[in-house]
């Protein structure tokens, strides 16, 4: 397939794809301008306490949809497709421990299963980008920095943990416009939690980011932190459930939700 | 109490007062500038399909906090307060059926009671009025005209219903203003359902709501809907549920936030 040809497909054509197995890319900047989405499966006793925490930790955990016990089908945000075969790669955790990453997920699936899908910050990137600003780690090529901070999530049942943030370098005259934009996306993370000093989320080290990779921060430049999906998937893996499966990170569902469509006004 | 006394009373101090069993009018107008909440207390083997169908429908249903199992205490929207007696009146259902309309509930709270509080109007109603726009309902002193529609919600398990409306007539050259200010607020339902022809949403004669009382519509006035949080009530009862405690109408809690603080941007 060529490079122009991939840009004309759309979400379900890529979907296609992907469930063929012959795909073993992230899927950054595929479908451009439809959101794509972070996948947590869970068993349907830990639903409600997983469900409950996404409420009570919106900016982390922002929910595009839950489907019904045991469908694998994402109703809402790409109806026809199946959760279990349409992304390009999957990480399954028994009792907290990887043990395997597969590109079809049919094998393990359980009538028990809730699929929550979760926004993801490709969306107010590209809003971002739009706007003529730049964003550093796509630039430089590399993963987002992200850092565990010193704030608690608001704990539901058995979840609970730190709030895991991501953090874009911003020009002190852009600030405004960075809030503004994100604002209107509160389905994907929205606005920033926190602007300027790293310390004041316990942050020591910009440089050493507990995952992802660190970029560039220029003189002048305000380091901007947003709520990150990862908080979640920390929240559930320490709880060592029997089984969850999520996305590989990078390898997002690629709903058919406009990133525009998820604009809040 | 005189009544320049009460205008300056906070919400903690209405709560207590409450609590004492010695007040029995509406809550509307009181602490102006504080939200006040929908309550519906239900049991945990409930909670799950509810909080679910709220996340599904969140602009007749938008959550501002769901306790803990068998926690009386709002710990988010109310530190301190007591769920069981700070609201003036609740009305007590079994099996669907309204059986008592007490001020105090303690002698009917259980273990595995979840209580899930609800934006109200109020708090909009009281942006469209600051902007100088009138409300007919609180212009006339009746309740809100509410319409039961032909638009489905989106069923979440045993929970399932159509969308209840309210309606406030507005004069075309306010539109535009009344659908910003209220896009503001979506944890109070937020942007208008819909504007202008009633029989859109199967709403036959405008003179004839479901519940409430109807209002006048002037020359040049156009209908504007909102979700309307009793929806879920509605949704809830038709699951004739064993035991379900709500406010009773119009006597609501008295939470507090702000309203200004629920303003999304």
């Amino acid at each position: 397939m060529k490079v122009e040809d991939a840009s004309l497909m759309t979400p379900a054509a890529w979907r296609e794809r992907f469930r063929t197995g012959n795909w073993h890319r992230p899927t950054a900047g595929l479908a451009l301008g439809y959101a794509q989405a972070n996948l947590v499966i869970l068993q349907r006793e830990l639903a409600y306490d997983f469900l409950l925490f996404c409420q009570r930790n919106p900016k982390p955990c922002p929910i595009l949809e839950v489907t019904d016990i045991g469908c694998f089908e994402p109703k809402v945000v790409a109806r026809g497709a199946d959760l279990r075969t349409d992304l390009p790669k999957y990480r399954i955790f028994r009792n907290g421990q990887l043990v395997d990453e597969p590109s079809d997920i049919r094998s393990y699936w359980q009538d028990d299963f809730v699929s929550f899908l979760l926004g993801c910050s490709f969306t107010f990137e590209g809003a971002l980008q739009a706007a003529g600003i730049e964003v550093r780690h796509i630039t430089q090529n590399r993963n987002v920095p992200m850092y565990i901070t010193n704030r608690e999530c608001q704990k539901a049942g058995v979840m609970q943990g730190p709030l895991v943030v991501s953090m874009r370098p911003v020009p002190a005259s852009n600030l405004v416009k960075v809030v503004q934009i994100t604002s209107r996306f509160p389905a994907v993370h929205g606005a920033p939690v926190h602007i300027g000093d790293p310390q004041a989320l316990g942050i020591v080290d910009l440089a050493l980011p507990d995952m992802g990779e660190s970029v560039d921060v220029k003189a002048g430049e305000i380091p901007v932190f947003w709520a990150c999906g990862c908080t979640s998937q920390a929240v559930v893996m320490a709880v060592k459930p029997e089984l969850v499966i999520t996305h590989a990170p990078g390898f997002m569902f690629i709903t058919d939700l406009s990133d525009q469509g998820l604009a809040a006004f």
